[in-house]
C-alpha cells in the first residue's frame, strides 16, 4: 500500500497557510499518521492523526476540527442560542457534517426535531469513521440528514408553513472560501429569517474570522446581517487550534428587545455536568471585546 | 557584512518550538528581515521584523512580543492591578526590559515612583532601537532603572521600611525556563508579600502557561501562589502571537475581601480614549474560564 501524502504536510508537520486570508503566519501540528486524503465533489480533504491533538479535519487546508479542542467550538455554536430560546423544539443545523454540533443539541431533551443539511456526504462518511466522539449522534432517532445545499433548502423552505419552520438555525458551515461562500452574504440571511418560526427564534453562523485578523470584514458581515436583523452581534470562542486562537461567531434574532448577551435559561446541574466549556458567565464574556474591538464592532 | 541566520529561522519562516512547553504544535511567522542575533549573558537573543506583525522580540526561542499585538499583553497585566488598587502611588516591575509595562504606567498620573528591575540590559538596549513604540518611556523622569535580578532586588528589599515598599509589583518575565526560573515559586511570592505597601496592594505575574497547554502546572502555581496570597485568581488575555493564542496571568492581594474581577476604580474617559484593549468589561470577562478549566483552577 502506498503511503498516504498531501501538499500540506511537509516533514511530518501540517501546516495550516492561507496567504490571502492570514499571510505571514501559520499554525503547524506534528503529524503522526495521514489517514485519509481525497477531493471530494466539493472539497479537498485530509484526516490525520496529530501526535498531540488526536485526530484532525482539515477542508481546503484549513482545520475544522481536532478531537482535543472541537468541543470549544461545538458547544459556543450550539449553546448560545439554544440557552437564549425559551422553549426550542425545532433545530436545523446547515453544515456541520462532522456531528459535533448534533452531539451538542441531543443534550437537549427540550427538542423534538433536529434537521442537519449537509452537501458532502464524505465528510459525514469520515466523521463517522475517524471521529466517533463528534459524530456518536448522527444516527439518533431525532436527528433528519438531508444530503443537500444549505442555501437550496432554505429557498424551498419558503415555501412552507410555519409549523416546519425552526427555531434555532446554526450555520456550522466551512470558510467563505469553496462551497461555503453563500452562506456568508445578505441575500442568505434572508433566507434565514424567512426560515425561523417567530420572533423567539434565533440563528447563529460561525464567521470564519476573528477582530485579529480581519475586522473589516467582521463589520462588513456584521452590517449585512443588521441589514435583516437589527439584533445582531458577535461574540466568539476561543479554540487554540484554530487561527490567532479563536473565532468568531455572530448571533442575530428577529426580537429587537432581546439581550443576546444574557442567556434565557441556564443549564440544568444535570446538563452543566455535561458541558466542557459553555456555562452562564462565559455565555456574556463571549460577547466581551478588547476596547478596539469593541469600538468597531459594537460602537460604529 | 554576512547575512544574519537563526535557528529558529528556516526557508525565510520562524518556528516557535519547543518539545517540552508545548509538543507535537508550532506557530511561525514569516520573516521580512533578521534586524539581531546574539547570546547575552543571560539569554538567546533575536529580533526579526516580520511581513505581516512588525518587529519581533525572541528570548530562548519564544515570542515575546510583535509590535501588531503587543498592547493585549501589556494593557492587562498592567491595568488589571492598577484599577484594582484605590490610590496607587509606587510601582515596581520585575523584568519587563522591553517597555511596554512602563508605557501604560505612565497613563497613570497618580503614579509617583515606576521602578523596573531588569537583569539584561541588552534587552533594554535592542528595545530602544527596534521597538520605539514599547520602550518611549524609559527615559521618563518618574522611571528609575536598576539593572539586577529581581530576586535579589526583592531580597533587599525586605529590609528596607515601609515607606520604600509598592502598591502594585508586576512580574513581566520571560518564561520559568531561563534566568526567570525563580518567579515561579513560594518562595518568590514570599518576598513579594514583604516588599507590599499595606493590605490595598497587589502583585501580578505572567504564568507562562494557559489553560489549554498544562492546566495541571497552573493549578501548582496558583497553590504556590495561595499559600501565601489566599486571595490569588487566575485571568487571561488574548494574544494572536502567543501559544494557543492566549496567556495566563495571576493576581494576588493580601486582603481577602478584594474582589479582584471587579475593578475598585474605572478608567477616566481621557484614559480609555488611550487604551486599545483594557476596559471595565474585559476585566471581568478576562477571570471567565471555560467550564472545564475554571473547575480545575477555581473550584476544586
Amino acid at each position: 500500500m502506498t503511503e498516504l501524502t498531501h501538499k500540506s504536510i511537509v516533514d511530518g508537520w501540517f501546516r495550516e497557510a492561507n496567504d490571502e486570508c492570514f499571510p505571514g503566519q501559520a499554525f503547524t501540528l506534528k503529524v503522526e499518521k495521514i489517514l485519509y486524503q481525497a477531493h471530494s465533489e466539493f472539497q479537498d480533504i485530509l484526516v490525520f492523526k496529530s501526535t498531540t491533538y488526536g485526530n484532525v479535519l482539515v477542508l481546503d487546508g484549513i482545520i475544522q476540527c481536532t478531537e482535543r479542542d472541537e468541543f470549544a467550538y461545538q458547544e459556543m455554536i450550539t449553546h448560545i442560542p439554544l440557552y437564549l430560546h425559551k422553549n426550542p423544539k425545532r433545530v436545523l443545523v446547515i453544515g456541520g457534517g462532522d456531528g459535533g454540533v448534533v452531539r451538542e443539541l441531543l443534550k437537549h431533551d427540550c427538542l423534538t426535531t433536529i434537521t442537519q443539511v449537509e452537501i458532502d456526504e464524505t465528510v459525514i462518511k469520515l466523521a463517522k469513521k475517524y471521529f466517533p466522539g463528534m459524530s456518536k449522534g448522527l444516527d439518533n432517532p431525532r436527528v433528519e440528514i438531508k444530503l443537500c445545499d444549505g442555501f437550496i433548502y432554505l429557498q424551498d423552505l419558503a415555501q412552507l408553513s410555519n409549523q416546519d419552520k425552526y427555531d434555532v438555525i446554526i450555520t456550522d458551515s466551512s470558510d467563505p472560501e469553496g462551497p461555503a461562500e453563500a452562506f456568508f452574504q445578505e441575500s442568505y440571511f434572508r433566507l434565514l429569517k424567512n426560515a425561523l418560526k417567530d420572533d423567539d427564534s434565533l440563528i447563529i453562523t460561525q464567521t470564519s474570522e476573528n477582530v485579529w485578523l480581519n475586522i473589516n470584514y467582521l463589520k462588513d458581515l456584521l452590517k449585512a446581517a443588521k441589514s435583516v436583523f437589527p439584533n445582531t452581534k458577535y461574540c466568539y470562542t476561543m479554540v487554540p487550534t484554530y487561527t490567532s486562537g479563536q473565532l468568531g461567531l455572530m448571533v442575530c434574532s428577529p426580537n429587537e428587545k432581546l439581550d443576546l448577551r444574557n442567556p434565557t435559561r441556564v443549564p440544568t446541574k444535570t446538563e452543566q455536568e455535561d458541558l466542557k466549556y459553555y456555562n452562564r458567565d462565559i455565555h456574556e464574556a463571549s460577547f466581551v471585546l478588547p476596547n478596539w474591538a469593541d469600538k468597531i464592532l459594537n460602537r460604529s
